[in-house]
């Protein structure tokens, strides 16, 4: 498998582990990098990850049999706004955001019916950004869901996927709605609550913050790596997937607000019940083999 | 550094990791095994962690030079009163609960002025529980808070201190209500959230369940491992540090709110600033040697 030209748009940590991969699998003859931030560009070409590094969008993607879209979901919609007169007919549009409702309504607008724009996301990262941040091993064994629109060409989503496997990943076809909703529990509000109870501690008097920086192995620690994520990535997921981050939210408030109860009025029998039941899903996960 | 006879009360995680300790470094001439529940009993003697082990509590702690008491801290109070005819003049008395001050009021009534109760708590542990999980390397540069009370012999602080540094802990001298705020803040808290979050998760219907596991790997993962935890520990230790505990749900639940206005209203300078200010602390706890 070999694309002529492949563009990334976007070099931070998913974009930077893609072109290490392009490169390293020899995946296309010519690899594009595409970053709006001349240090990053720089950055990418110091690294070797690319064969060219450019600020000019619309160069960049020109000829480009792919264009993967790796930027804040947030900016997907300028993106494709400025590339759209510059694809060439039968382009592979793909991205790789972590909503994908939002990103397809503000994408396909602009795009022409002679690109198929096949959305994707692999579920993969660390806290750690920037195109240093980046690794080829990043996707390995990882899911990758993939939401096509019911008119998408079947050979082009038979080409991301293609793609997506030969970089390790392991690919799930899905609703975009239900994405959203699946990535809001699994995910969005998992980063909302730990944002929040980092958030907490840093409001503390600073003695006692220090403490709980000392002490921080004893659960916390857990939290902040998670709270460590770009804020500009996640500052995006939570507006565009506003709607389906809210309604897990109110769920879990009101979940809260009975073990908060239970709490109070000391009732023992209720956190246990609570507790065990929460002890089986692990078991689940692990057996799902998505953890030891 | 060795006792003639030690006692450990309670072998889950902390107590057979102590156990093991002990023998492997030849701490105690005689180490007695004491648990409530037979087949733990049988396991110690199985593991061969411990010289005895017995249900006679009254029996076991006879003549002990250092008594452990490594249950949940809803059982302490109920402990001290079965053991305190039976402890040897000059015994020392610790214990390993992650609440101080409540454990300290349910114990101290029931100690004679002639035995030492000297608190001590290792942030330690893992999700897993009984005599199987634990290992002897689990306290190994982790934290030990040791909470002495006013009237505390220093020779008996000294060697408890002493003890804890041989199982390989690092130790902190500290007021018991500040380790029990500082505690809520760093692993009461987290606890009860990813308690919550994961008990929100398993209310969703069957399909969708199955969704958030496979998919688990992208932040809801590390929220199982720590609701995996042991649910009566967790249950009395929500039940003996509820004010602690209900302050600083207060706070969070306010920063939450905070939040979650900010998603509705579509304010991303809140948000962006909020997860900027939240992966300062990551570089601290990194910083401060508790994370990588």
């Amino acid at each position: 498998m070999q694309f002529d030209k492949i563009t990334i748009i976007g070099l931070g940590l998913i974009g930077s582990s893609l072109a290490r991969i392009i490169k390293n699998k020899n995946l296309a003859k010519t690899l594009v990098a595409v970053d709006a931030d001349r240090a990053v560009c720089e950055k990418v070409m110091a690294l070797g990850i690319a064969d060219e590094a450019t600020r000019e969008i619309r160069n960049g993607v020109k000829e480009a049999d792919l264009v993967i879209i790796a930027v804040p979901v947030g900016a997907c919609g300028t993106v494709a706004e400025q590339i759209r007169y510059a694809l060439k007919d039968g382009a592979i549009v793909t991205d790789t955001g972590s909503v994908k409702t939002r990103v397809i309504e503000q994408v396909m607008p602009h795009l022409e019916d002679k690109v198929q724009f096949i959305p994707a996301h692999p579920i993969a990262g660390t806290e750690h950004s920037g195109p240093e941040a980046g690794f080829a091993e990043l996707f390995k064994d990882r899911w990758c869901i993939i939401t096509p629109l019911p008119h998408s060409d079947l050979k082009a989503v038979e080409k991301v996927t293609a793609f997506w496997e030969v970089c390790g990943s392991r690919i799930e076809i899905m609703d975009p709605k239900r994405h959203d909703l699946v990535l809001a529990i699994t995910s969005h509000l998992p980063h909302l609550i730990a944002y929040t109870i980092v958030g907490t501690a840093t409001d503390l008097e600073e003695d006692t913050k220090d403490d709980v920086i000392k002490f921080s192995a004893s659960g916390f620690r857990d939290f902040t790596r998670i709270a460590a994520s770009d804020p500009v990535m996640w500052r995006d997921v939570f507006l565009s997937n506003r709607d389906a981050v809210l309604e897990i939210l109110q769920r879990f408030d009101e979940d809260l607000t009975e073990l908060q109860k239970a709490i109070r009025k000391g009732n023992g029998a209720a956190l246990e019940n609570h507790f065990t039941k929460t002890r089986k899903i692990r078991r689940d996960v692990i057996e799902a083999g998505q953890a030891e």
